[in-house]
């Protein structure tokens, strides 16, 4: 299959479904044999950026370094990838201007149904007070206000918010 | 033309020849119609690790950032150029069990020559007392035991040095 690099931006609180979502394209653009990488929060963390806490710097140098990989990767061919909360305006919109084929997805889910979901457990850890610094409750969130996809996760299904991205690729030329 | 990813690493004292080499393979590989990234040691430090100094434990966490990157980017298919110190045979040895395709290159001179050479000015800093902990004089250095290439710069060409790691890369099959 011929394909363009590109990097995919997911951005939404935790727990609306960006991971789920990017597993979910993951199996449909592989299905289909394309090359990709996600670059995922645990590995990326682990490798990268464990030196950093949840600061507004720290994040911000977290979703440089990120965006760093990931424009290496995508200049290079390969469809990226990011699922990464990066509530702030500002460092998505450095993302755009410094990455060429760069796809912001917005994905959006009121924070009660991201808190009633709580994957991970961590908005139970909010409210107990053993997390500080945490994006929707106690730390920003500015959405995108432009975003090239919009997935609307209390609205539809995970595989109808993949194939809306899917197709945005497409649209956009960067698979074929 | 047919390419494998690869990591080609590159060791040896500051000033004995790394990214010299690096650019005259970039060259050769680039006017061949090969894809490679170099992951050269300033734009790395900017993006990824500027929050790193000298230490041996800053050191090893350097280029474990640096192998991660290296290591997505090859298994995507890109031959990636890593000229950096990387001082010590340990890290050395976890990249070469956790990279495919590694070719690891001593890039040899005696430190007297390096020394001589100072193209950065940082012998002189060191001498002066300014820089503390410097590979080859304050620092251990800890030569590779047994690379896939050795380049003896005070001994060979630039361009001799570069021939040697192209046809090394052909002979292992990571080129056509």
């Amino acid at each position: 299959m011929k394909q363009q690099g590109a990097v995919v931006w997911f951005s939404g609180f935790s727990g609306a479904g960006k991971s789920t979502i990017a597993e979910a394209l993951t199996e449909k653009l592989k299905s289909e044999g394309y090359q990709l990488e996600v670059l995922d929060g645990d590995e990326v963390r682990e490798n990268l950026t464990k030196d950093l806490g949840f600061s507004k710097e720290d994040r911000d140098t977290n979703l440089r370094r990120i965006g760093f990989v990931a424009k290496l990767l995508a200049r290079n061919g390969v469809i990226v990838l990011a699922p990464v909360i990066s509530p702030y305006r500002a460092i998505r919109e450095e993302m755009r201007a410094n990455i060429d084929n760069f796809v912001e997805v917005f994905v959006n889910a009121p924070i009660s149904v991201c808190e009633e979901r709580d994957v991970k457990g961590l908005y139970k850890k909010v409210r107990a007070g053993e997390i500080k610094q945490f994006t929707g409750i106690s730390d920003p969130y500015e959405p995108p206000t432009n975003p090239e996809v919009e997935c609307r996760t209390d609205l539809e299904e995970i595989s109808e918010s993949a194939d809306k991205i899917f197709k945005k690729i497409k649209e956009l030329g960067y698979i074929s």
